[in-house]
């Protein structure tokens, strides 16, 4: 590297804390710049020098907040799946039964993908595409504990005569389809909110397409 | 480009017809080596010289047969289409009612998804991603007539009374959405087929989650 990137600035107990306070607020810009460039490009498809140029940095101070794209990449998707599964969580805690309980799961996810797509997309396609490097063990135990979330409740659902006995793994995952499904196609803003598109979605996958059959 | 490509040779009627073949199979050869990095890195993440070194020539060969990426791309993403299309209809026309043409429709095209899935991928990016070149009206076209197939049997199902009156267009997405994400985290080879999957997704859609009301 032709250019030494900047040394951190360390702020000493007799000094204002201005410095470091601007620089998590670069740090924040950079996130968001690559998250998007991440949902729109993939990862493959955004390099380092992407994100510089369209933070209107040098690459060199890049470097000095993000060594390596892979870095950048896993804090995006870490932070992401944290807040996911707390959200979720939280929201899930006031359902009185299993069934709410999924229908809260489907709910909150829901209105996480209108507040962060592009982190929803980013942190799907770290686990979902065929690139070589495997995401950290730290965030394939996130991906499992949101998915648990969801398939615990179901699993509750049946035991508890809400559900039919369905395999709750897969009926997991037709419902996680739904939502991965959902950032491919529906535009934000548009004519039905995610959280109606999924409404109608859980009417549906909940009551069966199928007419009840004539007594 | 410093190297010119070479120019191509045309059969004459008192010539042999084996260049032409040879430069066909060639391109059959590319066509596959680009579904696969298009599938697996993503249109964005493909250049035209990751095609050429993984075919073991030059970039100007490549030129000859593909003058650009959006062109291989493009035939690609339709023959394909093309493909799925022709497979999907004639297996619906099996169906004796529009409730058993949904479920054709979806397993002919688990059926496609098992022998074809590089295809589906890069045919389902070129529609989803956010890439900043639009599909042409050609490939549009295409995938409007497969979701239509889809569609038009679950408006068919609901006013012969086989389905509840949902939206059609919501319930297709739906049915979709499940297609869709499959590539996302089922491996070919695995436990369970393509076809077994989504035979447990559509007897969970057609049946619903929930148990029956006790009467």
């Amino acid at each position: 590297m032709a250019t030494d990137p900047p040394e951190p600035v360390e702020a000493s107990s007799d000094t204002p804390p201005t410095p470091r306070i601007r620089s998590d607020a670069r740090q924040e810009q950079l996130i968001d710049i690559a998250i998007r460039l991440f949902a729109r490009k993939g990862y493959e498809g955004t390099s380092l020098r992407d994100i510089a140029e369209e933070a209107r940095i040098t690459k060199a101070a890049l470097y000095y907040h993000f060594p390596n794209k892979e870095e950048l990449y896993e804090r995006i998707v870490l932070a992401s799946m944290q807040n996911l599964v707390d959200t979720v969580s939280a929201a899930m805690a006031e359902g009185a039964t299993p069934a709410d309980r999924v229908r809260l799961f489907m709910l909150a996810s829901a209105d996480f993908l209108d507040r962060s797509r592009d982190s929803w997309i980013a942190g799907s396609n770290a686990f979902w595409s065929n690139r070589d490097a495997q995401p950290r063990a730290v965030t394939v135990r996130l991906r499992d504990t949101y998915e648990r979330l969801l398939r615990d409740s179901i699993r509750d659902a049946i035991d508890q005569g809400q559900f039919r006995p369905v395999d709750p793994a897969m009926a997991g995952r037709m419902l996680l389809s739904m939502l991965n499904h959902l950032c491919r196609w529906h535009k934000l803003g548009g004519r039905l909110g995610t959280r109606e598109v999924i409404d109608q979605y859980l009417d549906m996958a909940f009551g069966g397409l199928s007419a009840p059959a004539k007594p």
